[in-house]
């Protein structure tokens, strides 16, 4: 026996609300370290109810389940020493650290923990002290912060433990590595973000030579609704060093050992090139979705332009071709070339592919509206009604075959409303909701790296949503590269419509296009949910009213 | 000239993200005040940029708005005490009392204030100590909490300051309340739940008693989304006397004078009925949902059922029968009376009423999916599909003309999914969402207390989707006396379904109503946002993933 001590950081994909199985997923991890002799192992955090739980914390219900597991796992920790995330009722015992926590009363008083338990013995108990409650969390909704560090000893090594947001905040892992500590545990739930994961490194880095002790970070993997979390947990040894990096995308251990004078980890996966990382959390979003809901196959409308194009291509690579329908739903205004190309890519990627047309149900609304109409010029209403029809239809195969219907606009068109509540809209999950549709077009090159999935003609001709005669997206929005940058500026750097034009924009396109994304809110309240892979997604993420008179 | 303090209390209706309107709102009653010898006036919580603002606080240009608007009422506050309530940003000479405030890098760092003006001069500056981040506030998200009361004195009384969440917070009461304090101020944004305005009461009378301290409540009023603020404002005397009552859901000033001995307010309004106040924040929930969008027309289908006909009374409440068109669409399983009913009330109430019929629609769209079809039993495709070509319907209508769809369906409904996606839920606001259907019933009862608007025939006969031959709600759920029950202990108070099996319902009902309620979070993520009524609503208020796997 070596004096090293080997820890291994959980990567599992724990699943919202399921205690049971959570916990079973960290007895089988604890009886595979016992079985390889490792010492520790480590969740993410909120392993025991997934991340996020939302307001199922709020349940009593939910805290007697957790703690029922958590005396499942002190009596299976015999022979090792196991750190598991997990809410934790506060003490009644213990002062409310929290000057005005009693204003907030009954729900549960909860604390977003750690436990740490050695030899069927519970060890100790560390609280998060950071809780984030920006973007897309909600911590202080739950939970109320710890106050101290905790630092355990497991033969002879001194390890500290925090949680994600903690080693954000140099105060906090200063304080922890105060006192020779050999090594700091950070249980994670870090969501998805493009570019997140380089972020990750180069802070944790940072602290790891600013304190001089390893760190080792495990993150969640998995997708939650709009959440994906992307996994890639990392160790960095004292001098910055990352010594060991696990996958991406996947459940995985990462084994590493702390030796006498240095932290070797056998296991340096590959960093995922940009397209390659977007395109997978897109994978993720879509499969666990699927999965976690109980849903087994998908729909959706599949038009011969480029967001259907690259919808589908996710559904298959996250479901299996089998499992995936495309509906081709023409019009008078649908080119044949669209159909042609529709086909084209549901024979390259072998799934099912059905063509119903909507021109009796179009023409049949429009009779019963025309005493309505009467005297009205055409308008958008006869392009929605289009779409509408398209969305009752596969609504309807949805409920007869129990498929889900994803559907396929990007985040440039649900930024500016460039999309049909009830029509296109119509689905339970918006795959490129938080996609730029200048990245909807590298990510269709990276699906055709090795062969013609999309076809060319698909990526080439000039984007138009074929609902009026001849039209082209160009006709009423500006070219997508200038209004994905105007759009990023205004809603995720949150600049106002003067400092973009100040920056080079057309002044009438900036103002416009700002405000179709004002007064677009309505829409997007109502659309499915979809995988938030930017820094700001239209979800939880951006919290706008839908009435207000803020020009900016 | 007495020594009387005289304060007026501005019951307003500020607009969110109108800053300059909002001023203005300021500034015309600092000019009224003046003329009137008013000493003091106080506005409610964050009236300079309505409540909640959300996510537009995070945008700088909002916070140069609001440094504008209080340079303005400085200046105005010539001759008087103006007390308003907005954020501010955290000057970068005050020490950041959050220890984790770093954390949260990018936005301007807020504090949610009342500013002090006198005779053209800054006084003071009170900021909000108890900042609720639970229920539909996420003001831990925005704001930082202040750590120190504040009194000024005006005329030589000396006047505490509290901002909503404080004055439930007995130590931040006691502490403000230190020293001879003549009156405590409060300034508040407390949107509207059945049964709220008592527990305002109760609850400030008690702290003005242990704190023999006199109490003005000012509460803001008007719709904003899902918030309704109901206003009646009100001033409490030191031995909890409640001296001052002002109306509610409407604008209104509540002056009162600190005299030698006692405080006098010659407004006394009569408290509401549970019946016409829950009605009246319907009403107000609607109006003003049309005032702050820009719509002026309002559309719904008008079924022959109770929820459409209490949700059509409530739309010519809000806006005027001329504003407001019911659209009946019969298909084969409507029953003769339905449309009868339905014609009846449009009469009664004079608005626009239409005949359409959905047959050749459903028809047509059966023909194109019969290939699909064939082989699988009839289910609810059918059904919904018959809700869908109503939704197709009515939004033509609505894209046409511009009018608004109002949506039907009740709490219960919306509970157990009880209703078609992009069917009878399309649309933009959802009148009677978190109306419980036994309220229905009593407020269908409360419309018709002068004379019969709703047809009799439309609350006695027993509750029918008519979406199949014969059908009726109690079909397919529990009686809505008991169903109402349940569901309100499931998703308000987070009882177990065990818990509410325990309290004497049937097993099988609870079991299957609750697993209703979770399955259908995905429908109710898409539904238009309905005004708030109940202690929890199904939006902000009630955040609940839609995959996961938690059983009570």
């Amino acid at each position: 026996m070596s004096d090293d001590l080997s820890i291994r950081l959980l990567q599992i994909n724990a699943q919202v609300g399921d205690v049971a199985g959570n916990l079973q997923r960290v007895l089988a991890a604890i009886e595979s370290a016992r079985d390889d002799g490792v010492d520790v192992i480590v969740t993410p955090e909120l392993a025991l109810t997934g991340y996020p739980p939302e307001d199922l914390l709020l349940r009593p219900a939910m805290t007697n389940q957790v703690l029922n597991a958590l005396s499942e796992i002190e009596a299976a920790s015999q022979g090792l020493t196991v750190v598991v995330g997990t809410p934790f009722p506060i003490p009644v015992t213990e002062p409310n650290p929290w000057p005005l926590g009693a204003v907030t009363a009954g729900p549960p008083r909860l604390y977003n923990s750690a436990l740490i338990y050695t030899d069927g013995a519970h060890v100790a108990r560390y609280d998060k002290q950071g809780l984030p409650n920006y973007q897309v969390f909600d911590e202080r909704r739950y939970f109320e912060p710890g106050h101290a560090p905790v630092v355990v000893s497991v033969k002879g090594r001194r390890l500290a433990i925090l949680i994600c947001e903690d080693v954000w905040v140099p105060e906090v892992v200063a304080e922890s590595c105060q006192g020779a500590v050999d090594c700091l545990l950070v249980l994670n739930a870090s969501p998805f973000a493009e570019g997140k994961h380089d972020e990750r490194i180069r802070h944790v880095e940072h602290r790891a030579i600013q304190n001089r002790c390893p760190i080792a970070y495990v993150n969640l993997v998995g997708a939650q609704d709009e959440l994906v979390f992307d996994g890639g947990s990392f160790v960095i040894d004292a001098v910055g060093g990352r010594v060991g990096q696990a996958t991406f995308f996947e459940e995985s251990n990462l084994d590493f050992q702390l030796q006498a004078d240095r932290v070797a980890c056998a296991q340096q996966a590959a960093l995922l090139s940009p397209d390659e990382a977007l395109y997978r959390a897109l994978v993720l979003g879509v499969s666990d979705y699927f999965a976690k809901t109980g849903f087994s196959r998908a729909l959706l409308g599949l038009s011969g332009g480029i967001d259907s194009a690259l919808t589908l291509a996710v559904a298959v690579d996250a479901l299996g071709a089998d499992r995936v329908h495309a509906v081709m739903m023409p019009y008078r205004y649908t080119a044949d070339i669209s159909v042609e190309d529709a086909k084209q890519q549901a024979d390259v990627l072998g799934c099912e592919f059905s063509v119903v047309s909507i021109e009796s149900m179009v023409d049949d609304f429009m009779t019963g509206l025309a005493p309505f109409f009467e005297g009205h010029p055409i308008d958008t209403t006869e392009e929605n009604l289009q779409s509408r029809c398209r969305g009752v239809l596969l609504m309807a195969l949805s409920n007869k075959t129990g498929a889900l219907v994803l559907t396929t606009g990007n985040k440039s068109e649900m930024a500016v409303g460039y999309a049909t509540l009830y029509g296109d809209m119509a689905g339970g999950f918006a795959v490129l909701k938080d996609v730029w549709k200048t990245r909807v077009y590298e990510l269709a090159r990276f699906v055709n790296r090795d062969r013609e999935v999309i076809p060319e003609r698909v990526i080439v001709r000039p984007p138009s949503a074929e609902l009026a005669p001849d039209q082209e997206d160009s006709d009423s929005l500006p070219p997508y590269d200038q209004l994905d940058t105007m759009l990023k500026r205004y809603i995720e750097d949150d600049w106002s419509p003067e400092d973009i034009i100040a920056d080079g924009f057309a002044a009438e396109d900036v103002r416009r296009m700002c405000r179709l994304v004002d007064v677009n809110e309505y829409k997007r309240r109502q659309a499915a949910i979809g995988p938030r892979v930017t820094v700001r997604g239209f979800g939880r993420d951006r919290r706008y009213p839908i009435a207000h008179r803020f020009k900016a």
